[in-house]
């Protein structure tokens, strides 16, 4: 085992910790999916950059443990002389633990790991007597010299406008949930719950307009929010009004004692215990830290799940109108982008970078040309030709880049940030004369499209109910892909949302106002990757002509053409080939008058005609 | 508040204990469907007679609480002036305690509960400062003077050339089992796994050859059976063979508490508690009293699904042949009673009781006839015409009998005990004309059937995934139906098995030689029901042609006639055309030699010539 002067250092401290080892996750304080490089520890003891992993630091040996995304990836970007990389397909870290650690000390940094994480993690390495600490400060912090500030980013407010509803009827609404389930107060650690309750946005991390934060809010629906008050000008103020106190992030911990301390003395004062002093907290997403000094201090803690998530998922009708407004400067954008495509690419000059970049230059001309702004991308542009297409959570850099050139397919996955909505889409395209394999899954990956596009479903169902007939056309030919068919997605927010989702594992019941994602795909590793994905929206209940039962649908928000260069058109059936001319027309009706172009108009007319034969 | 003389006894009783109420379930120590008349206190205590419920007496109220099946029949069956029926539909028992009887003392029986519906109850009337309290003895049992005796009939083997598995192999999986999850024993009263793991069968209740009976299974793969010794004559032991000893319900107690001994001797040796030394049990169906006293004298109890079910669902091949036997004889009579009703209905003088009455003939006939024998029914048949068609649980009696005559739709479900398999079929018969709108429901209905029949899926899919596909043809026309889609089905046992199902509850992954029923259906209250059940096999994975992934599929094992008079034909795909044509043939092919009758040969042929047009 070789060693560097920061583990030396490290394992140093552990031992004065009175830890065997420490565990070192790719996580910040909310458990987010962008993590603010004051946050990339991980990053930083091992140079793994990927979007998930864990490191774990023993004494004599230091592990990395990754998932199926970066098995190749790790093994380029740390030092393998000093971290054994662990493939979580085969072993989990509780499995790693008990047969290498076993009896063994593990410290954690408790704001780093939600208290199920930690309750899970506990149970499954009891039987090698395995204990886990939560360390008072984390000890590779103090290590690590050149570390970036936090994020002071501005935050502002995101007018009711665009939000639909005051952020004080949102707090209400809260605070009614709480009383109801007798709670004195909560805490919320999602920065996206809390940027939706307080109606305000920001820009701490990439791609999501977070302000990054934490809040506590009491069941009279005052609150506070914990964050860097630098960030909070006089007007955010204003907007916030007096039942919102801002505070550094420093005053929380005496903030949760003071409140474990008022819950006490209500409870001494009743004589008994009740119900009404406990305190919520969402036990699979806020930090086991703060759970700590709640308990410590005295205080209930009651499981909570985040009372924001499910109102948040439930578009009110000026959110929709919004996520409307923003597929359609979106749908511009994505047409300009696939015009302007079929005419370079027989170029041959074309990479996947190269097609990125322009797709994004794009799609800040096309806000601005429309009136509006791009603010960000919603995540990084996965942009696969061929054998790229099949790695499903590709980011093309410059190393990895392929001309796009010859006969093959293209697949890309990108999506807007609008002050209006937030979209997320994906087409293949074909480059040349793609294989007739390809064109094959094409159209199954299609066919399980349109089956969820047209679907009609009692209130109450399940993604998990649905998600079989995204699949159904691949199953009976033998083909799958391993990923879920949808995601939820949020207003001016995080492009990944829950609670909803289209998966086996998603058992939230769909319901009006939420925007998924309805993306099957098919990925021949080594060949190419096809999917294809638009946004839908759960319509409200209707009664099918001569039905008994209100029914829920979709409404495609996405307004793009499908290429019919890809198809076996013999597979399609009669009503999947009207759905595709219906949507095909839509596109050209919605989009055709938003063009200047005469290039591109004619280039959308073509895309949308009717299919033949 | 009127009062009986056994409620007034009832009622000093429960003062005597020391409790303000007390909870009659209609359930046996085994949560069994069926349950001996001994253990009918439900139907004793209130006249009720249904096949689940809960009675709860108090000092000056009584209630009872049924679903949505009985709300009718339990105002006929109970005194109202005695009685306070409540609906589960608006109100549960919790619900309804909370509100009703707050800082209470319940009491209950505690070998009628599991542990985790006592677990489940305490949670959610504690809030009301309810108590529920295990009674030593059934307070109801020492009123109950004209009680019947517990069921003594004879057990019997259920030979290997049957079972396809002898009972020593089943008894070593289930100790291996035992030994990787660290149990020194499980505790089994689930008296089908018992049947299943002993290779016995019994008659103990009606409609399922159950030897009522708890067990005590050891790491070591010995055992001990508890049942009434008489049950079992000197070649049923021989076939037990030395690692099973039998011994009489009342040793249960003491040996549970020898056991929880043996343990703690083990724990003491071994300096510290040790994983091994803990007892298995299945917290959804043993009774909270076998956790009482294990926990009472000592033992470690942990929670253990039952390790027969699982294994008890995938059928052998044995198995699977004798199953398909049992279908073809099932099959034959089911053709001879459809070509019957075809020769009576016109007569206009058959009832739904003298078509279900005749129907039990035939099967029993038949099966004489091929050499075999219909040991019971599965069930009490369902006949229900017209109106009582569309009462998804109707049980037809002298008095609620209908004429089946004139214009309608009859819905006959019903099914066979064979020794070599259980079988459970429904088919909706067309009596004269129908009007149209059972026409174009039975074709929707088919369509759904016909979906799941051709589906492929991958291994680990679990049934809440295809629940859907048999709904969909009705969801896009606003129809529905309020129960399951499939529940898994015994081997000569159990007609309703676990854990396997699909239906939105169900998350169990299907796995070859599971068998399930395949039963959409559409009710339209006061009109028609419709409702077409096929069994079915899950087949071993195979590779499509042309596919990368192996799939699972099913194999459709029951053999009668679809009712092509029911058919809206328009609205099949060539799909189900070419389905229901090709099922035909295989029912033809297979039924067709097994007739004697010309008649009935010729009733056949017709019904199963390919579709028109």
């Amino acid at each position: 085992m070789k060693d560097s002067p920061l583990m030396r250092d490290l394992r140093a401290r552990l031992r004065a910790l009175g830890v065997d080892g420490f565990l070192i996750p790719r996580a910040d304080r909310h458990q987010g999916e962008y993590v603010p490089a004051c946050d990339e520890r991980l990053r930083y003891v091992s140079g793994f950059g990927g979007s998930a992993g864990m490191a774990l630091v023993l004494a004599d040996r230091a592990a990395i443990f990754v998932d199926g995304r970066y098995e190749l990836a790790v093994r380029e970007e740390v030092d393998l002389s000093i971290w054994e990389p662990v493939f979580l397909r085969e072993t989990s870290l509780a499995q790693w633990l008990v047969e290498h650690a076993p009896g063994k000390k593990i410290g954690f940094d408790p704001w780093l790991h939600t208290p199920n994480q930690i309750a899970e993690l506990s149970k499954r390495v009891e039987k090698a007597k395995i204990a886990l600490v939560a360390l008072p400060a984390n000890p590779l912090d103090a290590l690590w010299h050149d570390r970036p500030g936090a994020p002071q980013a501005p935050a502002s407010v995101h007018p009711e406008a665009l939000a639909g509803q005051s952020s004080s009827a949102k707090r209400s609404q809260v605070a009614a949930r709480l009383r109801e389930e007798g709670l004195a107060a909560a805490f919320l650690s999602l920065p996206d719950s809390l940027c939706w309750l307080l109606n305000i946005r920001g820009s701490d991390v990439p791609c999501t307009p977070l302000v990054l934060s934490f809040g506590l809010i009491c069941a009279d629906g005052t609150m506070t929010l914990f964050s860097a008050p630098a960030k909070f000008d006089a007007a955010l103020r204003a907007h916030l009004g007096e039942g919102v106190a801002i505070e550094d992030w420093s005053a929380l911990e005496s903030r949760l004692r003071a409140l474990a301390g008022e819950t006490l003395a209500g409870e001494r004062q009743a004589g008994e215990r009740q119900a009404g002093e406990a305190v919520g907290l969402d036990p699979d997403s806020a930090p086991e830290a703060v759970r700590l000094i709640l308990e410590d201090a005295g205080a209930r803690v009651a499981p909570l799940a985040d009372p924001c998530v499910l109102p948040k998922a439930c578009k009110n009708a000026v959110e929709i109108a919004g996520a409307r407004a923003a597929h359609r400067r979106d749908g511009a954008a994505m047409v300009r982008f696939l015009a302007w495509l079929d005419r370079e690419a027989p170029g041959g000059a074309l990479t996947e970078l190269s097609v990125a970049q322009r797709l994004r230059a794009i799609r800040e001309e096309t806000a601005s040309m429309l009136g509006s702004e791009l603010v960000d991308v919603s995540f990084e542009t996965i942009s696969g030709f061929g054998p790229n297409g099949a790695v499903v959570h590709y980011r093309v850099d410059e190393r990895s880049s392929l001309p796009v050139k010859g006969d093959g397919v293209l697949l890309v996955d990108s999506g807007g940030q609008y002050r209006d909505g937030t979209t997320d889409i994906t087409r293949t395209m074909a480059i040349g004369m793609p294989e007739p394999q390809a064109q094959r899954a094409f159209t199954l990956v299609l066919k399980g499209m349109i089956a969820i596009s047209r679907l009609k479903f009692p209130p109450k169902t399940a993604g998990r109910e649905l998600d079989a007939f995204a699949r159904h056309a691949l199953w009976q030919a033998g083909l799958d892909y391993d990923h879920g068919t949808g995601h939820g997605i949020g207003s001016f927010l995080s492009v990944h949302e829950g609670p909803q989702g289209i998966s086996k594992r998603s058992g939230v019941a769909l319901a009006p106002g939420m925007i998924l994602s309805n993306e099957p795909g098919y990925y021949r590793a080594g060949a190419f990757g096809i999917r294809i994905e638009n946004l839908v929206l759960v319509r409200e209940p209707a009664l099918p002509a001569g039905g008994e039962r209100e029914m829920l649908s979709f409404e495609t928000l996405t307004l793009v053409p499908i290429d019919r260069r890809m198809l076996e058109l013999g597979q399609l059936s009669a009503d999947e080939r009207d759905w595709l001319d219906l949507y095909h027309a839509q596109v050209l009706a919605q989009i055709g008058p938003l063009l200047r172009d005469p290039a591109e108009k004619a280039w959308l007319e073509q895309a949308c005609a009717p299919l033949e034969g």
